[in-house]
């Protein structure tokens, strides 16, 4: 398995010297893109197009025929993982993700168990085939879920405005919480290294809801089992780890804790100076992010301007992958993400030349 | 006008040794009490009920009666400015407020002006009476929304789940946002001047939704114009600096900065640590919070263990306010308060006994 032609993005997850800075954006893959929603369509449901590895595999490459991004990304959601466990995901148009059957109480959590993973084929058969329409090009991100945030989902039954359930058992029936998130941490580590061996050069773990706890309960409900993920991975096929990025939203506060959990890369959202981040971490690992998304909703000259600024945040030092602070957002068009691949390629060869 | 009876808040604002640490929560008046629920039901809406200063004094004094708290609080609402300043708030049942029009574009930011203190005479009133009913008991604290948190809520017409039209203006129209955020700032400062002349004992700033902004955006449209307000305010009557607490929900990664605004006291959200936070500002402040809500939904042992690791979390020194992390929920069962006061009371009464 050699190295993409294009391995910027994994150097930098190393830490190691780029001649730019690398960039791909969370749903780069998405509703912004006309061309996705065609797919979409021909799909029939948003679950569908997951579940159909040719068409996962079309979508996953789409920006990519677009913009010079240095990596692609499975496409997929994280909620494959509890919905492989009985709990039945349905997505209501416009309406986000909900399951059948939540997992609330100790009856509820006591049958869960972590999934066959044979029921989780069609993600890695999309991840390889996904793989092997790339043809080198650029590395494939494969991903799940923290084990606390599928546990918000699966405890709340869908989204929710603060998890108020999530965060009153974490009080009342730590217990409960403990063993839920254990189980989900052997079914994530179970589903990456899956992924890892259908061919994805590197891991997202993402954790879109610890930042709803209090510091103590991130760090025993949400870092503690990511931890234990990460130390249990599979190396790559080649012998080496796998490069890993965790991102917590809302998670800023928390960089010191957050660096020594075992990734390559701390993911922080937009309300993070990476300036001051890199301060916090040290050297310790690299960064991925932070652009609020919203920037995408105004006009190139403003795109080219803050993205600057953020590269210019990140510091010349090795170590920045650039990135959104959260996904884009459906409204983007697509001109300022072409605005926005280049400003960051431009700016950070100039910085890089001492320009 | 004499120290109140109970002045370890204040004293505790000033970072001045307390016999043990003074509590009092945010809503605390308010609907998980039946009282409450009874007079607003007689005042026939919250608007009326914050309208009417012999009502809005009857339930500030509610919780007084029930828990030996330490402090009062005005019974208002942040959105009483822009109300002033012609937006039309209403509050439609269950759904939060509104305004009938936004202050989203140049004309309309063009138009806007500080409002007639006059307009805003019932606030003032109910202040004054509710200071005369307290008769001394404990201080009472006037407040007011930031001058971003109103430009939010301006904008918008109401509460958002991402604030996406202020986030974007913030980059494609950072311009008009100065100009309302600087006519807000001059606004709060005449208000605020006017709770003290009415008998504000101590001034709290909340600023509900800086945390959804960028750091850079954060220090330039919300830290700015709350310094500024500060700075502006007028002294209490005894010629002293009036004590000033400002709440950045969201802010807990940006304390070191907020620590230099120019309040006596920070308030933090329930996913700061508390010792954390105190070794980043050092003894520059006092600190207020922050346990979760949430913790009050669950029954009195756990109340009492969480309220416990809150103050420990605290440590000894001077220079802490219990409250919570956010207001109280309206789902809080009363009995749970009582034994949250009564833990605060006994447990920093122990620490400080070296217990």
């Amino acid at each position: 398995m050699p190295a993409p032609d294009n391995d910027v993005f994994l150097r930098a997850l190393r830490r190691e010297p780029t001649p730019y800075t690398p960039v791909w954006l969370m749903r780069q893959a998405g509703r912004y893109l006309p061309e996705y929603n065609a797919t979409r369509a021909k799909a029939g449901s948003f679950l569908a197009l997951a579940k159909t590895p040719a068409l996962a595999a079309e979508v996953a490459l789409q920006p990519l025929a677009r913009y010079p991004l240095d990596a692609a990304i499975l496409f997929s959601d994280i909620l494959t993982v509890p919905d492989a466990m009985g709990l039945g995901l349905h997505f209501a148009e416009g309406e986000g993700p909900r399951f059948e059957r939540t997992t609330a109480d100790a009856a509820a959590i006591g049958r869960l168990e972590a999934p066959d993973m044979a029921k989780l084929r069609y993600v890695f058969d999309a991840l390889s085939e996904t793989k092997r329409a790339l043809a080198g090009r650029v590395p494939l991100i494969g991903f799940a879920g923290s084990p606390f945030t599928l546990a918000c989902y699966m405890i709340e039954g869908g989204s929710s405005a603060d998890f108020a359930t999530v965060r009153r058992i974490a009080y009342q029936r730590p217990d409960l919480l403990h063993r839920l998130v254990a189980i989900n941490a052997r079914a994530v580590t179970a589903y990456l290294d899956e992924q890892i061996a259908a061919g994805a050069d590197a891991l997202m773990l993402f954790d879109t809801w610890g930042g709803v706890l209090s510091a103590a309960a991130y760090r025993t409900f949400s870092l503690a089992p990511m931890r234990s993920v990460l130390a249990a991975l599979a190396p790559l096929p080649d012998g080496r780890p796998v490069p890993t990025i965790v991102f917590t939203k809302g998670g800023g506060q928390w960089l010191d804790d957050i660096a020594t959990c075992g990734a390559s890369c701390v993911g922080v959202d937009w309300t993070t100076d990476l300036a001051a981040a890199r301060r916090r971490v040290g050297a310790r690992v690299a960064l991925q992010g932070n652009l609020d998304p919203l920037v995408l909703l105004t006009e190139p000259p403003v795109v080219a301007r803050e993205a600057a600024a953020v590269v210019r945040a990140a510091g010349p030092g090795p170590g920045h992958v650039f990135n959104l602070g959260h996904g884009i957002l459906p409204a983007t068009p697509p001109e300022n993400v072409a605005a926005l691949v280049e400003a960051v390629h431009r700016e950070s060869l100039a910085a890089r030349a001492g320009a």
